[in-house]
């Protein structure tokens, strides 16, 4: 195949026939079943989440179509399930042992982990965690699945000592366990945590649910500019209201209620209560939406259409090929062990059988490509305002956002190579709007792998090298950058979990104040804090999940680190890669720098975990640092 | 002797003998050193409780006298130190092995522990964490004098699980364990904790030390009005900020800082570690002044003074008698293992070597009979006005102060049983101040157990019935209420030492920001936490003191519960008697209904441990409730 990279038109001719037949063995023809030794690439709905043939509880609505947009997956092609038709059987060996289980779903033979992520990383690791850990927990009685922690002991113990099973990885203790619960770093930790990509700038009052008030209740926040005035004190990034609110069910009316934090004792346990509700909450966008949705399952449909659409020696394949690597692989996985019904997800986070459903409504309403560029993505939440006299041309809201001040660095580095690799291959911007294969990998993305959205109006055209600049340096940034951002970090500020719980259990001792609850509650709220609280399997199950994908794998491909063969062959690109990979090393030094600097309060203080995710480099392992090419874990 | 009380002008003729050799045999002739068979009541100032003879560092200033101002004790005469002649030899079975030393100080026979209260009590507890449990730690090795706590699981598991070794109580699991550490309870507990006593409020600004400000450096606080008016925006008694500060020393110039409540990480540690700093200042005072000085130390020459002017069967003695009760035992040992140089206070409090030099200066500045009674102490610390519209004549500054609420109620009945006492016995004042033998007393108690105050205008002078009957209140407060106020909270309310730890071992990290101890702070605030938190020894001794001392004997006599014989025999007084105790019951039922009051947020709450110290009666162990008539512990 050669290293050299041909867009259609410049193809030499010998390459033509093979080129055709390639592609279409890749494309498949939509029928049968896929086997392990198949290369096919075609689209499908998510499926097979559900397992109605084997209880009816675990049915689940298809994902992908009207009723619940969703990205497409890798079509697989398993026989249709007897109860819904719509839904393929999952296989049969999910109710082997779980040690027994193979990965059932199909994933294109070269999409496969490698033999070293797969003995070292795959075996040791997720594999142990999903098909020994848990299992082994569970058998050996000594978590079962109800009782709370019985004291904070417990907690602390489980974090400091980890779990001593044979085939578990000694790595749970390396994570920075903040002091105390629910500590005040979590409000920084929105700015340079697990989870930077969800605060916003409030820009109006008053604030509104936009929820249907016909069902959920009025919708006028309690939180009015005067709760907020009387706490705004100085610059500093610090809690002022938390609202909880339920609907009207049955013969009770809407619910909500304002907490704020107080000095008097009820006044305090409630405002740890309710911190715990939001932090569950906040799990869940933050795993369902903000990193698997924006980046495992959306990059899935640019995999698949690059490689029905895209000859292996297209200039664009070779760029984004290493960006792609393993993500078919691990998102089979998480089909198969992490969303699927009854799953890992499902089973600890507050969302339940919800949870994808509410990934779904999410693609729906937020998912659009244009807004996954950083500058846009910031400009959106109203954490930045478009100012050509600053740097990147955005003018941070708040000064000190380490994500955003490391990210638009690695953004504009992206941008840069980009740009001089789409100069070089499309010299001339008519050669895109005529790059057949190119415009038939958009094509497909646009109206196959996002069909949902496939009649958006903010979907980039490729017209211009502007465009086809901004569009792969938006992928780019997503594989690497974003997920890096949201994913690396878990462990580091999560695997202490009573940081960053994922399900609240129990309601608000106020919700029904009349009952036992809040007696209990009054008398014991620790007590009540624990119950609230994971679980003991669920805090192990996520913290044991969490630390594994966290984990760098020993052959993991960070950005900028290796010279793809195909460009070192090309001097103008070599050159080009040789520049972005000395911008990442500096962007390394701009970090580490920074993480020095007294002033930046929000990466540096008593105990503050330096904000490390976005610097380029790594060894493997859980360093809360280092951005693979790819999504891969 | 008969169970009638006669003042001296009305004795029968033929006792009257009987109590001139009586006295003489009580009051001894000065000299000579006493044997734990005699019975006399002499005075002498605290001149063991250093041990120059063994070692120059164990060597500490005699308390009483013009250079350090004190109580008087009771007069052992043992022999001279010889290195300080002013001080007397401590016995030398101090430095046998712990467990095989006997008590060496003397106390008169009839001041001696019962049976019940030695056997039960005192071997089973006192006596086995002071004999037993710590040097069984110290000898196993487990607890080397240093290392602090590795973490704070440790210090949990020491709460949770307790010591188990086989003579040590098994009742160390019994307190609140607040969460989180050094948490927002603390403030209430100033109101309502183990010290109700210090709080004082501020009635002008600027403030200022009242330090020499040639050796302390400047006396101008930095806590300014702006400061505090920042802070300040509703009616809950919140924390504002610290100061905390160190004098000049060698070439360093004075050093003081203000810390607030921040959210930024390096600020929080720093509050948090200045409440320890606070904290532990706050424990020594506890200890030292509103406990032991205010009253073991105090009430020590009422005894004396009584014992050596007054008959068995005068009515004050009779009246007083069961609020002496074991004071001049436990005294003695508190003299002998407590207080002494090296004992269990200077091993763990702040203050070190100093303690009892602190206390001292603490009696000469601070302390006088009249403001001992509560309601001027609450006058002199600002938090409460003259009112006589208000119940009890007072109006408080802060309405829900549950010490001063539950304590005037008791006040008043106290100082009810004593006039209904006094006006039967003195029903013509003029009987007050020919009774020569009360005028005695009340002269030693002046000029000789508190010799070092002789001089003060502030003694009441006993003439009128109303004086006499203050003044006995205020004994009986102080002996019960007081003391019960600020004693038996210890283990509910410091037990979990975080909560109230007694030292503070490192300075600031801000003190000398230059240092190593500075960056140590910002890499690891949880360990410069640890470090100076009390090591693992201090803190397990304070723990197992504490609850020793917050333990009820079983042969424990409450105030108001059982009748003495004398009174029975009068129906009048058995009448008063009757009354009060009839009033103490129902003090006991309004302490309960106000803990159940959701509108007194200073002792109701999530987690709120209910203010119960004051109520009258308790079972037995460690109970936080029951207000004995003595300080027997």
């Amino acid at each position: 195949m050669g290293a050299f990279s041909y867009i259609p038109s410049e193809t030499p001719s010998g390459l033509k026939k093979l080129r055709e037949s390639e592609l279409q063995t890749l494309q498949g023809d939509g029928a049968g079943q896929r086997k392990t030794s198949n290369r096919i690439y075609d689209y499908d709905t998510y499926n097979d989440l559900g397992d109605p043939d084997h209880d009816d509880e675990l049915a689940r609505p298809v994902l992908g179509g009207k009723d619940h947009p969703y990205p497409r997956s890798c079509r697989t092609g398993r026989p249709r399930s007897e109860k819904d038709p719509l839904s393929e059987q999952r296989s049969s060996s999910d109710y082997a042992p779980r040690k027994q289980r193979i990965s059932s779903v199909y994933v294109p033979r070269d999409e496969a982990f490698s033999e070293v992520k797969h003995l070292t990383f795959f075996t040791k690791t997720l594999n142990s965690v999903l098909r020994t850990l848990i299992p082994s927990l569970e058998a050996a009685g000594i978590l079962d699945p109800e009782p709370e922690f019985t004291d904070f002991t417990a907690i602390d113990s489980l974090f400091n000592e980890g779990v001593t099973l044979e085939d578990f990885p000694d790595n749970l203790q390396r994570a920075s366990q903040d002091y105390p619960i629910a500590s005040r770093g979590y409000y920084r930790q929105t700015l340079a945590g697990l989870n930077p990509c969800s605060i916003e700038i409030v820009t109006e009052w008053q604030l509104n649910s936009k929820l249907d008030p016909e069902i959920y209740g009025s919708p006028e926040s309690l939180i009015t500019t005067e709760v907020v005035e009387k706490a705004i004190k100085d610059g500093t990034l610090r809690p002022i209201a938390i609202e909880l609110t339920r609907p009207p069910v049955a013969d009770k009316p809407q619910w909500k209620q304002v907490f704020t934090p107080t000095w008097d004792a009820t006044g305090h346990w409630l405002w740890i209560l309710a911190k715990v509700h939001v932090l569950a909450h906040d799990s869940a966008n933050h795993q369902l939406v903000v990193h698997w949705l924006r980046t495992h399952c959306s990059t899935e449909p640019y995999i698949i259409a690059a490689n029905r659409q895209l000859r292996a020696m297209h200039p664009i394949y070779r760029l984004l090929h290493p960006h792609f690597r393993y993500t078919m692989a691990i998102n089979a996985l998480a089909r198969e062990s992490l969303i699927n019904a009854d799953g890992i997800i499902e089973s600890n986070f507050s969302l339940g059988k919800y949870c994808t459903e509410f990934s779904s409504v999410a693609y729906d309403q937020l998912c659009r490509f244009d807004m996954e560029a950083l500058p846009e993505d910031l400009i959106r939440r109203g954490m930045a305002v478009k100012d050509p006299t600053s740097e990147h041309g955005l003018k941070l809201i708040i000064e000190d956002y380490p994500f955003a001040n490391d990210g638009l660095i690695l953004w504009d580095a992206i941008k840069e190579w980009v740009s001089a690799y789409v100069n070089h291959y499309y010299p001339d911007p008519n050669l895109i709007e005529s790059d057949t294969e190119l415009q038939g990998w958009w094509t497909d993305v646009r109206t196959k792998g996002h069909a949902d959205k496939k009649d958006e109006p903010w979907w980039p055209v490729l017209k211009t090298t502007e465009s086809l600049i901004h569009a792969l340096t938006t992928i780019i940034w997503v594989t690497a950058g974003h997920h890096s951002a949201v994913n690396f970090g878990q462990y580091t500020f999560a695997g202490y979990f009573p940081n960053h719980p994922t399900i609240a259990r129990t309601n608000m001792p106020t919700e029904d104040p009349s009952d036992e609850f809040f007696q209990n509650f009054m008398k014991k709220p620790e007590m009540a804090l624990l119950m609230c609280f994971p679980s003991q399997i669920q805090a192990t199950t996520v913290m044991a999940v969490i630390d594994v994908l966290s984990n760098h794998s020993p052959d993991e491909e960070y950005i900028g680190d290796s010279l793809e063969p195909a460009w070192a062959e090309n001097p103008v690109i070599k050159a080009a890669y040789e520049r972005f990979s000395g911008n990442l090393k500096r962007l390394e030094g701009i970090i580490d720098e920074r993480n020095t600097n007294m002033k930046l309060k929000n990466r540096v203080g008593a105990g503050v975990v330096p904000y490390e995710l976005l610097k380029p480099f790594s060894t493997s392992g859980v360093t809360g640092m280092g951005v693979p090419n790819s999504i891969s874990i």
